[in-house]
């Protein structure tokens, strides 16, 4: 037991539909160690996953500098829920219910936190990253789908169930297109990944601009290869961008109305098409926002490594837990 | 000084645009004594006002029981900034800039906070009323315009800049109704008094349904009557409450989904149409929500008495702020 000399570390675990990450993240964000995985697709029981990923977080800690103390644990996990810290009702996992802290005591005995993936990232972003200092911000995952997490006041806004901060199931057209929640419309059918793409069929009806993208068909279209038409000129593409900005800033609008955040941050995969992205939502969020929020609200991309979002988010979080907690 | 056997009270000051109203409200919600207001409509410098709200508390106290301590003091007005403590740009007072903490100091030496009439009235449930014991609510006053009040983690969300809390200002309909705010379609346009009284006249526009309210000129028309014709079996009154609460439950299924509340408590002069409004915005609430908050938001009226709800919310602002600072 050194004491003020042992270098602290949190292990953040992000648990995916196919695989789990996970690494160590020190107090300043930096990922000492990470690229260990556990597969997560073939239906296991929770018992079995735990003891395999304990294991290969004891393998990863030997590239730990000597010294090391694992503070606690963050898990970042669709449907997790940080109230009870367990993972309930998760289709891709196969799990009805998981106490996940249960699970992670038997080979534990630090803190654990959970919550959901986007959760996770906004606090990876408030503590590591571009909303650093911030008290009220929203931060935007866009992935397959469109994930968001909401500070306000300095606290991450869990709500009355654990499940709030769902931006990307607010309705952008309650008559418009079929989402995967059962309903019509939702903000992530028009911009996410997969919004992305679905908006480039529609333009291929509605209109006659010529476009690469006319020659790939649905199933082999990805927001990567949108962007890429868009950055070589591809008008169709770029048209495509633009359509998901004006959707995001529209939705955004009234969250800000609601909110008042100093600003939205988007990370995810397709924040990597940068201003592609990002500037049709600014543009459309200071044309559709209450006057008095104009001029106020930034829109920025992650300051976090792209490959290591989740685990630092998941970092973050318990971090987060014992610093509030001191 | 009596010490633990002083009564101690909270001066609440609801400043609007004709009248200023006060109270003293104990720690219970008791208004011990109210009925004093100050006129704010002739445009007064706000030292004159300050002054001779001063001289009206002071007189009210007189009917307070004998060894009462007053121990802070809340006002809720238009355009407070509760950071600041400060009444910003209000049209109706005339006033650009009024530091109300400094012109209250030159008469007390208590603790004084400020913030809008909207967040005040939210308070004011929390510590008194419907959402007595929630932690994430939402509440709405539905008066000439909708205002609204979020409380997430048991804390009022004031936002980056002060002024959060404007689902009225959310849009129902980018190319709606003209807003006083210089856009189209907020939500305030549709459901609010000059909201029910403006959907009248497109039901008297849109349909050949006979009523009452075809003898009545939108000028004198209010929502006082649309409420009695409604009550009375009128059908197209009954249409317009529909149309009222769809607008509503259409957006508050979007605030739900960002922050799970556990419940929606309306109040406002408008909330005295009990289930004409709350029945029609429950139903259109759970038909647009996200299904993993369904049969989850209560929808509820007011708790507080009608005529105190704005002093009892600027009590519960100060109250809360010294629960918080214990």
């Amino acid at each position: 037991m050194g004491g003020e000399n042992r270098k602290q570390v949190a292990l953040g675990v992000d648990i995916g539909g196919t695989t789990a990450k996970m690494g160590y993240v020190d107090h300043e964000g930096n990922c000492l160690a990470s690229g260990a995985s556990v597969s997560t697709g073939a239906k296991q029981a929770p018992a079995v996953f735990f003891k395999r990923l304990h294991e290969a977080a004891e393998a990863l800690r030997t590239g730990l500098p000597p010294g090391h103390e694992v503070i606690g644990i963050g898990v970042g996990v669709a449907n997790g829920n940080y109230y009870k810290a367990t993972i309930e009702c998760s289709p891709n996992l196969g799990w009805d219910y998981v106490d996940v802290r249960a699970e992670l005591g038997k080979y534990y005995a630090v803190p654990v936190a959970v919550t959901n993936d986007a959760n996770a990232a906004a606090l990876g972003e408030m503590l590591f990253g571009a909303a650093k200092g911030m008290r009220d911000f929203i931060s935007i995952t866009l992935g397959t789908g469109l994930g968001s997490g909401i500070v306000a006041g300095g606290k991450m806004v869990y709500g009355a169930d654990g499940f709030a901060g769902e931006l990307g199931h607010t309705v952008v057209d309650p008559d418009g297109r079929e989402c995967a929640c059962g309903r019509r419309g939702c903000l992530e059918t028009y911009c996410s990944a997969t919004g992305l793409c679905r908006t480039v069929q529609e333009l291929i009806c509605t209109t006659t601009t010529p476009s690469g993208l006319r020659g790939i068909c649905y199933e082999q279209l990805t927001a990567a290869k949108v962007s890429e038409a868009a950055l070589g000129g591809d008008a169709l593409a770029k048209a495509a961008f633009e359509a998901c900005g004006d959707a995001l800033g529209l939705k955004l609008s009234d969250a800000v109305a609601l909110l008042s955040p100093e600003a939205v941050i988007v990370c995810g995969g397709m924040a990597a098409a940068g201003d592609l992205i990002l500037e049709p939502t600014r543009r459309a969020l200071e044309k559709h926002v209450f006057p008095v929020f104009r001029n106020k609200v930034k829109v920025l991309a992650s300051a976090l490594p792209e490959g290591n979002v989740a685990i630092l988010g998941a970092g973050a979080l318990i971090w987060n837990e014992l610093d509030t907690a001191r």
